[in-house]
């Protein structure tokens, strides 16, 4: 970063950098209010629009399930040098001759509860399901046009019955589609079980952390990796792969001990960053900011690093997705509407490695503290 | 919500309405441009500012540690309905005659994590440690006139020692200055006990939902809780206070089944939402959206309902709440500044209350689908 | 209880009733030693054998999926008042007419890792084993004539494929022929896919509680309810269904906030007290006590009551089950043998339901350690 | 192990040499039965004893807070090839000069709930108990002359207040007097406080594997760890201080994706064996059975490797300790009677660690499987 990181005209240079990658103006991104009317359907009571400062990230170099790919990642933040941080790790990547990444499996579930008066009764309707497959496609069919059902899996909890329903919803993060089907579903398997109780989410997966998700995935589930040559950690980030294996061992002792479901570093940051500039549901990050790390020497000296996070839930149609400084992002990264959603899923898997070798590394080398001195965040008044 | 709810004259009505209650112009709200100057110290790279629609819920009404208080709660969003649901668990809370909400415990613990030889070693330095108390807070009055040492322990995990340290940040939500206090302490001790290494956030409880938090909380733990009469439940949410029961015994089991340390329904939203509107760190709801809810018929036959939130990592001074649009919405609370962040706290608390409560009733009746259905976001193109 | 029930003719007297309901001597258990010769096979360097004290509880009445059951439940303990209080338990199943148990789900999984050069290695072996099925069913059979390939599900985890194996075991717990058929099949997926490194139970579920366990079960998942009269929990525990209702619910905010996977009550006890008595491998109670209790009021005043136990791991026949005071024991029980071991399960199950209805009313009524006192361990020395 | 294991020369020699180790005759190991006078407290009940195969494993080199050991530690189970395994990573041990363990934390904890009418209500009651401390350890004494009230910390929970009571127990297990003291400690506070109702074991950490213990421990933590040379690992095991390191990276990822508070390998298999030998409560095993794992190559490349076991509740006054075969097997460690528990913690600490080294590297090797073969349980009928 420059001297003058928040000049006019470095700000200025750096959008038009934006623009052009993009391929149109960023006007909203400049200052030009967005229109109330693309508030609709969006928000109640409307009173205008938060602002949050939003810097660039990059570029970051990823080889992506649609090519090869070099982006400039849109994080919308204040908190002081942290795309300073993702900055330098994407650089460590880009020297790596870029990092992989790929969606290895999709599918958003819902999980309706119906509650029956007795174990023999939720055993029944369990047994009932399995032969309603066909039915319950037609219902999800009658509600989406984009969602479709792929999986129905009935779990008995007791008097209970968990109805596991996992959707495919394009592009979009198709909540509301998944609710919808969900809805219809549990209803027509309610009634032919005579269930006493049916609550649409009440296996309760959404936003929040958990073991289930952690194991089976919910949306997109990203794996993220690279191999990092020993030179290139030296130089960009004065570690050796020794020493970040070593505080990697250290936090999986620590995290064993918080009984934490994110053994990433620093992922809900770099997630929840992109997800407000790109129109996501923020809300998301507690259920997206989960998964796994590993940092491990290579035989021949170098650093294998990888990202796995199970459960993104993002799209790059509907929701906060098509309008204002979302649209904008979005198309800065050339992903925006059909065909992204996957992409757009791999760059933040590829962002969030980027973070958490940059954060480890600061940590190693004891730098964190002072990075945060120079770049952070105005001290309240009196700090030394 | 009127017909014409995004109508110009009914958002500009109701940015008035928000301006007298604030007592200030909210331009940054109403569209003017955050200056590229305030991102300052907050983001590296700006290109801009991201820019979200926020509507107001409300009023809640809510007993606070410093008064009762009446207030409107900026939420920004991209989830057409959530608004109007916070603001209908608000109207119950009100027509039970508001809620009380207590910060019950305060302290901003940072975890460094030293590692030696040995256990024998680990455990020589953990009794050295009892006696350094002084030390310390030295070490930290060094590094901070507003943050205070206020607890040291010093905990054993096999060859590592857990130095955690606790500190009290005034109405900031104090997060640099704990990691400059935790870098200088974790040193003192490091060198005086011989570690091999040291790592300043080595136990990391950044930003993840943890088990040990949920016992013990981080930052600041609000319980909020409030007795609903039989009438206004039916009146206001359509349901029975053993409804509410029922369906979150049902809630209960599923979290259990889930492993999840969120016990509560929709935290996630409303605090993204607010933090969003006033300039708090959003990747901190993956670690404040822990908790626990009770719903339970009282023996008058009216519902007394509680949300337990032990760690809410807010401020109302430094981070980002000092300038644009946070500041515009802090002022809106009335907590903006010194003397705030408690009652901010507490106002989350309640908020998150609200929300479960309706969100709850409307599972109950049926009404989540088709309340979505008529407020929610604009369809991808093609659904029905 | 009598005054006198230790008394060598109380004991005997209790024996020889055990011997009429078992159609056999029961020698072992009335001290004749169990011949060396067999511990062979069971355990090295053999210098004899331990004694634990073993009582009955019972009659227990339980709805089997073999059939209406009455049975005497040994118990192998030396925790005074824990067999007193499953006895009292059983009681008041019994008066309800009996509880109702069934296996829900069977199956042992083991779960393999393999480890690759990256996940793009890994994604191609996952890809590869969806092949391999019929392989794999053979490999297994070429092992084990009693178990059988139920399941593959090959599951990412970065760079590394857990190779979920789920197998049918008959009676047998069959964690030896299940270890067999592991080695088997991975060791062929390994060849096939070039795997690095190959652990034969890598994703170590045995013996430990767990997340995933707790959701998907292992060995035999069961269910059992029961709705017990109003007037019989009056007159056996003294207790109305509302404050088992109520002392149920602050034990499930204890269990969330402690973050266990057992949320039952004192299933560990009942669990080791039979595995001990019965030739059980009582390490695995460890994975056993896990699952979820439900204690709610019925409409019409009585209470529903149920115990899920997700994953018992037990057997019938082969382990610990054919000789001595195991033999005996089982005889006792009826499920010794062939054809056993989901009724063995399923017993189980209701005596983990007795005990903790049991156990949660005793705590109610403060009666718990005044129980403890009255039948309870000799106290070391100087207790007053 | 000899050919003929099962010999009864063998079985007899190995008795003998038990015999002088203990210094007194093994006869109820050896088969005389244990009086039916001996359970009086212990069982209700009663129709006899079980009888259960023991063998011994090691000799095991431990360096313990009562100065280094040499002993051989009773094992009994049925599950073939687990005494042989205990006594190679025993050797392993040996060859490295002896393990060193220490209990680094002793107490047992009691959390008592106290369920108000509303969070203000608990809220005060938190705040009376801190001037009821005196009050509180008098109540204790009145109860029990060995325990000792050590900690009192009431936390809030919503309406409730967990009054977490830690005591000393000298070296029984001391539930039973811990339970007692509780329920006068929590009857004093419902008292004063006006409490609605009152669990005694109310946040229920009883024989449940936990998160809050993981953390903070119950009964006695020990840390055991040693540093094998490479030549050792070599000869004895057949692995590289890498291999270990590595399967062992292995099993830390699969273990966080399985959420399991139990990071060591096969602890339930070491401890139930010898709880049972011991004459100590095997339910407890499913809270024993918990805690971390390190394996980590030196400098020098030889291998660091450690076992904390945070909750280890074990007695040698006491419970099932004083009579028959537990006595007998205690005598064989030399640790019966006062003065003898930690020392039997730090035994069993290193039992542990010597399990997990054995078994991980029967993993590395293959051999596991195979092991058990030539070991192993009969098989049913018919396996090949």
């Amino acid at each position: 970063m420059a001297e003058d990181d928040h000049a006019e005209a470095a700000v200025r240079a750096r959008r038009e950098l934006c623009e052009r990658v993009a391929g149109r103006p960023l006007e909203h991104l400049a200052g030009r209010p967005v229109p109330a009317e693309e508030a609709r359907g969006k928000v109640e009571n409307l009173v205008g629009f938060a602002q949050v400062p939003l810097g660039i990230a990059g570029p970051l170099r990823v080889d992506t399930g649609a090519g090869p790919r070099e982006v400039y990642v849109p994080m919308a933040t204040t908190e002081g040098a942290m795309v300073a941080s993702y900055s330098r790790g994407m650089k460590v990547l880009g020297a790596a001759g870029g990092a992989r990444a790929r969606v290895v499996a999709e599918g958003l579930s819902q999980h309706p509860m119906l509650v029956y008066a007795d174990a023999a009764a939720a055993a029944c309707a369990r047994a009932r399901v399995a032969g309603m497959r066909a039915e319950l496609e037609r219902a999800t069919a009658a509600t989406t046009r984009h969602g479709r059902l792929a999986g129905v899996e009935p779990e008995l909890l007791g008097r209970r019955l968990v109805l596991r329903l996992v959707f495919t919803t394009g592009d979009a993060i198709g909540i509301n589609m998944a609710a919808r089907a969900a809805e219809a579903c549990s209803e027509l398997v309610a009634r032919a079980t005579g269930a006493e109780q049916r609550y649409v989410h009440g296996e309760d997966v959404e936003k929040r952390a958990n073991a289930r998700a952690l194991q089976g995935g919910r949306g997109r589930s990203v794996v993220c990796d690279v191999v990092v040559p020993r030179a290139v950690l030296a130089a960009e980030l004065r570690v050796a792969p020794e020493d970040l294996a070593a505080i990697h061992a250290s936090y999986q002792l620590g995290f064993a001990r918080l009984g934490t479901h994110n053994g990433l570093v620093q992922a809900a940051n770099g997630l929840a960053a992109v997800f407000l500039a790109c129109g996501q549901d923020v809300a998301y990050v507690t259920e997206c900011a989960t998964g796994f790390l590993e940092l491990a020497p290579t035989p021949a000296g170098d650093l294998y690093a990888s990202a796995h996070l199970p459960s993104l839930l993002v799209g790059t149609v509907g929701g906060g997705s098509g309008q204002g400084t979302a649209a904008e992002c979005l198309d800065l990264l050339g992903v925006r509407g059909a065909g992204g959603a996957n992409v757009f899923a791999e760059i933040l898997g590829a962002t969030v490695l980027a973070g958490d070798l940059s954060l480890l590394a600061s940590f190693c080398t004891h730098e964190f503290v002072a990075a945060h001195e120079r770049l952070g965040r105005n001290r309240p008044a009196g700090e030394p």
